[in-house]
């Protein structure tokens, strides 16, 4: 019987998450109880928004504890079981947490991957996981994109943001994506089809290479930042624009609570809207929208990116790399062997 | 032949216009070309929302020229006609300037008062006019209030947000008020109905007053100062909470542009929504909402209050008296005599 190894969350970060408040752990399996089963994770997911997991601001979830698994999307395959409706070698993604093994009862599965499913399991925790869920729920819903609109992405190289210039390009709009660095920029151009995008490290001057990137002004910002970046982009809001909340990279720590720009005059004199939302609100239509990410991606129309980690040992550190900007694409821990 | 009386734009002020940005001129009255006819003013209307069009920052209007006759809803009645739909007696509502008699071809008036209207001219411009008209929109459509939802309303007691406080209660809402001042925090519980109100100005802790004057949290707020009261408001939104952006009284001066704290974390965490409106986007649909403003009126469920200054002369200094918060309910201009 193999042991299980598993990150545990050591300390509480204020800001971003290190290796440092991450310990490594090796337990033994339990033994399953009726109606259980295990899985062996084949992939861990690691995300921006887990930051906000681990902090003790009020979020939108409990905090993962001191001292228990890390939160973590991952896929793998069943392995063992005593659950009627699960057999070795279901594949499953859900909240399976940063660990070799997970015991399950089903109700954390996120999905079941169909078993005629011909894309690689990895793309179940990215472009077909939370990141195409949130890049098509966000745009299509929330930012409302008509064909002819200029739609604005930040952090455009990324998981989320890479697939919401490929759907909104599909939707007919002009993608525009600002991206940390020019290799990145480049990327979106020339690997995701953005219309334009913009490197705002190298840019001396964000606001005039928005205008230049936008000559028709912004209808639609995917918002994934936060600060300067979405400070420059909030003048150039056409009216009726909509802003899609997703995420606030560009904000190292919320204590004390950052300041910017009033946006109530942009608002207002744009008659736009600023909303938040968050994508376990759409669960509903989870299916629906794997479907047709999944039609896009056989079809080419929405390409992706992946950035493997290998083995678990990579982990604690894996998020704060996130911020510091090194991954090309989803980045996921891969574990041995696969 | 009597000569015209105007208040004309004299300098363009930095923040809140002043009577010394104005000056009255007489004028003779030009004859009417065919097409045209001319309204005899009886009410001119005083509105926070003028600061706005003497401003030179950009807005959803070209701002008023200096030297030309300051923008301004009025209500009248045809006192000379060249025009064959236009009536001597006709009473009209629209955009006729600060001044004692207006020419019009028609495409500038905003509401033909018709025949058996029963409540006086001067609700035209305020509970049935931009004032009502505001508070019906931004509430019902951009607002979204659902029965038992907690609507909070800042400037509670002024024209807008009195008139907003009785249709959350309509809607079957807890409405709290915001306002400045103990006696209209009184007058929004006594006269308009509102469940609770704060006074701003007196409260030692607004945070505090807004938890026991919101003990289920906020679901709908009508936001008509921005800064430190919308910034209190901010972190007791609810899940999928809404914000009708409608105006910025609090804030005093857009140049240089106001700092607060920053609103993407409250929106991400509680998939709330921040919009801005136009009344002017709503204009096909004036008619619905004047109809059912004035049944709610005639049934008492809707009260209003009315500040008349009497006379032209005391214009130049009215919109000032707004920021200075002198007036209870809907400023007017009463002309002389009516």
């Amino acid at each position: 019987m193999p042991t299980n190894r598993q990150v545990l969350l050591r300390s509480r970060p204020q800001g971003i998450p290190r290796a440092e408040h991450f310990e490594l752990a090796e337990t033994p399996l339990p033994p399953l109880q009726p109606g259980q089963f295990r899985i062996r994770n084949r992939f861990l997911s690691v995300d921006p928004a887990m930051r906000g997991w681990v902090s003790a601001v009020a979020n939108y979830s409990k905090p993962v504890g001191i001292g228990e698994v890390m939160r973590a999307e991952a896929a793998g395959e069943v392995c063992e079981t005593r659950h009627p409706e699960f057999a070795i070698g279901d594949r499953v993604t859900g909240y399976f947490g940063w660990q070799h093994y997970a015991v399950s009862d089903g109700t954390n599965v996120g999905w079941r991957v169909p078993p005629d499913f011909d894309l690689p399991l990895s793309a179940a925790l990215g472009v077909l996981g939370m990141n195409g869920l949130t890049a098509y729920f966000g745009l299509l819903d929330v930012g409302q994109p008509k064909a002819g609109d200029t739609v604005v992405v930040s952090t455009a190289a990324g998981a989320v943001g890479s697939c919401v210039g490929q759907l909104a390009r599909i939707a007919g709009c002009r993608a525009v994506g600002i991206a940390g660095g020019a290799h990145k920029a480049a990327l979106c151009r020339d690997e995701f089809g953005f219309d334009a995008a913009i490197d705002y490290k190298g840019a001396t001057d964000l606001d005039a290479a928005l205008r230049d990137a936008c000559p028709r002004g912004i209808d639609v910002y995917f918002d994934n930042t936060a600060g300067a970046i979405s400070d420059a982009v909030a003048p150039q809001l056409n009216v009726g624009a909509r802003v899609a909340v997703c995420g606030t990279a560009s904000v190292s720590s919320w204590d004390p609570w950052p300041q910017g720009p009033r946006v109530e005059r942009h608002l207002l004199v744009k008659r736009a809207r600023m909303q938040g939302f968050l994508i376990f609100d759409y669960q509903p239509r989870f299916d629906e929208a794997r479907r047709r990410l999944a039609d896009w991606v056989r079809r080419g129309l929405i390409r992706y990116r992946e950035d493997f980690l290998d083995g678990i040992d990579a982990a604690p550190d894996a998020i704060a790399g996130l911020y510091r900007g090194e991954n090309l694409g989803k980045r996921l821990i891969r574990l041995d062997p696969y």
